[in-house]
């Protein structure tokens, strides 16, 4: 390692968490990719990634959810009711304070990505912008007025109802609770459901051209409830090439105003 | 008058405009309803009804739009392009500054509604909401993080996109922009083309099963979206008392989280 580690980060993920260490100007000094297994071992790897660097100042950590932020939780930093086997209940903040004695921030990971985008990239300038992310499931999180938007508990954006036209695409929906909600219709589980092969093995128009009409709907959804300067769309699903030049299309024929701009 | 005013307000519609003085605890002690005619006419009487009250120390004026909120703008404070005749291009705040020298503050009639019943009613000690207004069209103002939210221009929450089943509901909706938005699905406006009525006269308990099913997709697509604490809805349609109990069971039925609670 050249130059002293001044900031650490975790995006903590269902499949792998990816830690780093960055220097004073935020450049990237070290990292390490920690397959997810028990909480017990993938947090011991995230500790012994950052102990013993006594110059970190902050740690920022994004991380699957759903997750307790409620500062006057008892329970505040954990990960709640998870699915994923071992992870309910987990304190995700203890471990790593114990370790390294600093500030540590969490989150959940889409928010994360929003305030990335918004500090560093797509973002960067703007007052408002909705990062929405589209892969195994759909998660939005939204910057208001400079601040990440925390209303009452994290945004369901994967949840929101859109326009479904059962005639021309009969698939029910993937959803466990709403069928046909936007995650239900468009997440990387609802492509693997209603073609049979993941995202990255779809390759016919009509599959990318029936995407990009339940996307429009849900950035449409997003900029009339939100009013963001901007819509940034990332996650795996969203990066198949046939996707991106079918949304800029259905974009512009809704007549959409110019803050919907879609960016990876 | 028993009180000396300090505070005057306006709610500047379309229709009518109601004028009102306040004293120091916020309670009324004069009004005045101007049926709004040309801007000038209106806006004489509206300067005329504050003129002359020397302890008046800020108006809050809640208007019709869409408005130039911009403070950046050379027109801000002016309602911009409106179908209304005459009032494209209305300046509704120099006239105020030059009869009475206060402090002016301007933002959209449901912005101001919104406010109004965070402060005082609905929304009173909560950090985020959403209000709704269902009347002859449809819009919503929010609060997040103890502000209103302003993003890039006004919410256009009316525009929402939502599901529409057309085989149980075949009316093409009303919006001449979109067709079957939230607003051409189920604004007053919307009831008056579909039923041919308008919708104080509308009896038919499948008028407002329909208007339920419709307004929570909106309620759930605020609750996903904006994660307020609390979604308040307003408006002259959503009085009828046929739609309240309707959409509470729908809201139930749609296993809504309870953040999502509709008040009058």
């Amino acid at each position: 390692m050249t130059a002293r580690p001044a900031f650490g980060g975790i995006e903590a993920g269902g499949t792998k968490w990816v830690c780093g260490l960055t220097d004073e100007r935020g450049d990237l000094v070290a990292t390490d990719v920690i397959p997810t297994t028990t909480p017990d071992e993938t947090l011991g790897r995230a500790v012994r990634f950052f102990a013993g660097h006594e110059t970190i100042r902050a740690i920022g950590v994004g991380s699957f959810g759903p997750l307790d932020l409620d500062p006057a939780s008892p329970t505040h930093g954990s990960i709640t009711t998870t699915p994923k086997p071992d992870w309910s209940d987990t304190d995700l903040l203890s471990p790593l304070r114990q370790a390294v004695g600093v500030p540590i921030a969490l989150d959940t990971d889409v928010n994360a990505a929003a305030l990335g985008e918004w500090r560093h990239v797509a973002g960067a300038g703007l007052h408002s912008l909705c990062y929405i992310t589209v892969g195994t499931g759909i998660g939005a999180g939204a910057v208001v007025g400079g601040r990440l938007l925390h209303g009452s508990g994290h945004l369901e954006f994967g949840h929101l109802r859109i326009p479904h036209d059962t005639a021309r695409d009969p698939f029910p929906g993937s959803c466990p609770h709403h069928g046909d909600c936007l995650e239900g219709l468009a997440s990387g589980e609802a492509l693997r459901h209603r073609w049979g092969r993941p995202a990255e093995d779809l390759d016919d128009p009509a599959v990318w051209h029936l995407e990009a009409e339940y996307l429009a709907h849900a950035i449409a959804n997003a900029a009339y409830a939100l009013a963001p300067q901007r819509v940034i769309v990332g996650g795996g699903v969203a990066q198949h090439p046939a996707l991106l030049p079918r949304l800029r299309e259905r974009l512009a024929r809704d007549a959409l105003r110019q803050q919907a701009v879609v960016t990876w």
